[in-house]
């Protein structure tokens, strides 16, 4: 038996317009301003198909017309731009200390960004009641700009299956929750899809479509919190495994002797290089790690010494990490997000030695490590870059046809 | 900006008949004997097009009617089968001791395999002339049974970049090398396509095509051989990486006080559960491993304690490795092969405590661990998929189109 992923597709000639309207809007999106002959001339598709894919479009607010026109000889074109006035894509994360809520609208232009505390540990029914009412917050505020919105994904530090069932957030106390439908609910049926997915997944979504290495094929992204998690995107999708649970690098054990980790057994990767590992506590009061952070960044640029060392220590064994994910891998680019990026000057050193020097390929398989240039975001931006993924990918909202 | 392989592509209907042949071709390949009907209802082609296709497919030489026909009301149907007769596709596996070659007809059939002994630490330009020696035998041998060869794979245990260029193979002392075309040189251009490949991935595409598993569309290949080497098989395809250095697992480090490895370090899967661990020796002469593991299931199945004792530690400390890939990349299936199948009694019981016990997610991720069906012919018949894959993409040979 072949899987049905092996080999072409019969070419269903009834999605033919849907995925050509799919193309066009792409196109637009990393093109804009563009005129109907440059789409034309180069998804290969005739001009008078565009024009009428292009009129659709219109129709459906996804694209507009500007007052520009292009400089050449013969009749000026029309340049066409990405509408961003008529729809939004929300981005939710869910973290053990806040809430972070962004939108975009369809070219992925941030519309708003809101923060809210959070206390990890209440039950489902809470924490989805207080999801809910931000998440209603925001959608009243987007429906006042007359927006209509494409979908919303929400990003959470747990084990997530392809169903969409939250099978266990550790961090949260959460395990088999039906987090997309109980939200569907409070919000009462709100006539979007939600989504639900791991934070590493989506961080990695988010640096796929809007961050500094976006033009990578293989990228894997670390999630930089209480626990180290990987959002895996290889030739150019997300990979989520069989049931949905790959990216648990957390647990590889680097030390038999070494520290106990939170899952009981001793001198895992997130034990000897999550964000307890920088503080020098197994359990950090969510609430302060953000101002503990701050206060080792402070420590670390005044040369403070413990710290010095703490720090190399953490990018030691973290670059340990990220070089079996090189090897096994090849990734173009590992990127560290959460709270690595703040602490990205002193860690990248020794994790980038630590990567050149296990790596068995050459040149480390021209794997790069970065900071996240997204920041604590990334995981809530990534929900909103998984709405606009399935747009591009051809889920096109209204319009007349 | 997005990658081309986010989204969808614009339809080119000039590629519309080559993408059909290979969807009919497939469609008869998983479904023989069918009928044009069958075709029709299945792949949503309407049926003069079906007709067309299989026309042009007969004229290749690819499909066959056969005498049968379809037991029904009506007017009696004509049955298809893949035509088995006018090609083949040849693997070639060149490893530390041996070379072995394998050749399939179009349904995947086997033709033939050969053994012959090889040995390693000869320079490139010998290795080359000796395989070619064996390929050129081959290629006589099908073309007297009037058959075109659809192209040609070479495994080996080594780094192979994107391009097919061999960077580092170890054990066999080569590097750098233009494998592909070192053999074209040295088979005079033969007119069919010769590839490299790592054997590891060459192994996981044998398996997906002619293993126990073959549905899997997450699936991983391990080589047991000298060295430990993973071939990544996710969401239906082969993911080599940036560069094509993925699946090199073999040196996470397991144990830093652990057994030197051949890479200089102490404690590498590869020291602690390759075949050199099991026969305890760091250096075992390539010419003899296949006689000693035969030694070692004999004591085993005497219930001699030291061999007992020595693979029960391999197979804990193999699946410590196993449980990095379960963890990071949610298989449905790791398959061990070569030296691993003849010892699996022994290896797969402690393998899977460990991999049950490390596992992150619930039921393991539903990650099964098993040994391989295909022994220790699998890199070679990988080389041979490799060659029936390119066909069901869509790259045919000959015929009237």
């Amino acid at each position: 038996m072949i899987t049905s992923t092996t080999g072409p597709q019969p070419a269903d000639f009834a999605d033919v317009r849907a995925t050509n309207l799919a193309v066009v809007l792409r196109f637009v999106r990393e093109h804009a301003p563009c005129s109907r002959a440059d789409i034309a001339s180069s998804t290969g598709l005739n001009k008078a198909t565009v024009s009428s894919l292009i009129a659709d479009l219109i129709d459906r607010r996804m694209v507009r017309e500007t007052g520009l026109t292009e400089n050449r000889v013969g009749r000026p074109a029309t340049m066409l731009v990405l509408d961003g006035s008529s729809y939004v894509a929300i981005g939710v994360e869910i973290n053990v200390d806040y809430v972070c809520a962004v939108a975009t609208d369809l070219a992925g232009e941030r519309l708003l960004t809101w923060r809210r505390s959070f206390s990890a540990g209440v039950p489902v029914n809470q924490g989805v009641a207080a999801v809910a009412a931000i998440i209603r917050r925001v959608v009243n505020r987007m429906i006042k700009q007359d927006r209509q919105v494409l979908g919303l994904t929400v990003a959470l530090p747990a084990l997530v299956d392809v169903a969409g069932t939250v099978r266990i957030a550790p961090n949260l106390g959460w395990h088999d929750a039906d987090l997309a439908g109980d939200l569907a609910k409070a919000l009462r049926d709100p006539g979007f899809t939600i989504q639900v997915d791991n934070d590493a997944n989506l961080g990695a979504l988010a640096e796929q479509r809007f961050g500094a290495h976006s033009g990578a094929g293989d990228l894997v992204y670390l999630t930089g919190e209480m626990g180290v998690g990987a959002g895996v995107i290889l030739d150019g999708r997300l990979r989520r495994g069989g049931l949905g649970y790959s990216g648990e690098i957390g647990h590889v054990q680097l030390d038999a002797d070494g520290p106990e980790c939170r899952c009981g057994r001793r001198g895992c990767l997130e034990a000897m290089a999550g964000i307890g590992a920088v503080l020098r506590r197994r359990d950090p009061s969510p609430a302060e790690i953000e101002v503990e952070i701050e206060e080792v960044v402070r420590s670390a640029r005044a040369g403070d010494e413990a710290t010095l060392a703490t720090l190399a220590a953490v990018g030691t064994h973290l670059g340990r990490g990220v070089s079996v994910i090189a090897n096994l891998l090849n990734p173009e680019v590992v990127i560290l997000g959460g709270y690595y990026v703040p602490l990205a000057p002193w860690l990248l050193p020794p994790v980038r030695a630590e990567v050149a020097d296990r790596a068995i390929a050459p040149e480390s398989g021209g794997c790069e490590v970065v900071a996240s240039t997204l920041g604590y975001d990334a995981p809530a931006l990534g929900g909103a870059a998984m709405v606009l993924d399935s747009v591009d990918s051809g889920r096109l909202p209204g319009g007349t046809s």
